[in-house]
């Protein structure tokens, strides 16, 4: 049995347990508060040495970090990760963009609103994350306006990926009225066979 | 004949010249200036809307972003990107790993070095970048204190994803004799067959 150590409020754990979902693939869940530094415990850090969530523990024992890693081993041989090498590496694209472009941004300014308050540092970043925000969903505005999906004509781990922190980015302060294809593709999504919402937890 | 846009200061831009010459692959280079907004002009932006290098240009015209998604496009079928299920994710996750946890930290500092004075946001996150890109450095160091290199025992992709900014990491201000395991496989890298430097670009 697969095993999840993954904090509720992470979007980064959701897109492991929405693919999870969508694959009817059962696994233990191992819920832990990143705010009480639970992620950063001797023990959790034999885990994963960088003391982040989501991490799956394989049948073997292996731990797999990092939360687009373990959704491409997941989704390997299944309709979500396509067998094509450039459809493939156009996929990785999208999930590269995902980390360094929008999650820094879009996911970082809604978990900001949970911390009692912010450093200097981070009032001075806001309106920058704000501004990359905005653009990160105006590229995928544009790429959905024309298409169903973030690659090829079918859904991919590149849209669990970004759908994960897009879908709650009002949280975060953006309007996600100004990305009508954005919007769309996100009830797309919604209407999936399988889906689960962020706050639908294991029992 | 593929076709690589770079800027020829860019850690992201070398880990593509350098599997491509491992690989022994030819190829067309366009070198742009980041600092002078090259990648942000109307012409870039229609061949990658996220106005960032390097961008591969394939033999049909197809543009692929992001460096790490253009490594796994290039190394798939050869030694560089192993067949095997679990190891191409554990490939993954040091791949996101860099564009996560060392990149905005140890490749950013090297950069705003070039930039000609830095914002007050920019000030109050150096010591923070400095202090997360010790921990990126650190955790390497602990992974290849025990191998000699980041998945299997063989050179991967994710060897070359994180050897572009971590051997130029002093430009930054780290130092890079705390640490030694590391340091040691900055020198199998060196030593590869094929190996070019990060000044060393095509003619």
């Amino acid at each position: 049995m697969l095993t999840l150590y993954d904090d509720p409020i992470s979007g980064n754990g959701y897109k492991i347990r929405l693919l999870l979902a969508f694959l009817k693939a059962p696994y233990t869940y191992r819920p832990l508060d990143i705010l009480k530094q639970e992620t950063r415990t001797p023990e959790f850090l034999r885990i994963n040495p960088n003391g982040r969530i989501p991490v799956l523990i394989l049948e073997d024992g292996t731990a797999l970090a990092e939360s687009n890693a373990i959704l491409c081993y997941l989704a390997e041989g299944t309709d979500w990760l396509p067998a094509d090498r450039l459809a493939r590496a156009q996929v990785l694209s999208w999930m590269f963009f995902e980390q360094y472009s929008h999650e820094p941004n879009v996911a970082t300014l809604r978990f900001w609103t949970h911390l009692p308050e912010l450093t200097p540092a981070q009032e001075l970043q806001k309106p920058l994350k704000k501004r990359d925000g905005e653009a990160a969903l105006k590229l995928m505005d544009n790429r959905l306006s024309s298409k169903d999906w973030l690659v090829g004509t079918t859904p991919s781990v590149a849209d669990i990926a970004l759908y994960a922190y897009t879908h709650v980015a009002a949280e975060g302060g953006f309007t996600l009225g100004d990305y009508p294809a954005v919007s769309a593709w996100l009830r797309r999504m919604q209407t999936l066979p399988g889906y689960i919402g962020i706050g639908d937890l294991p029992t």
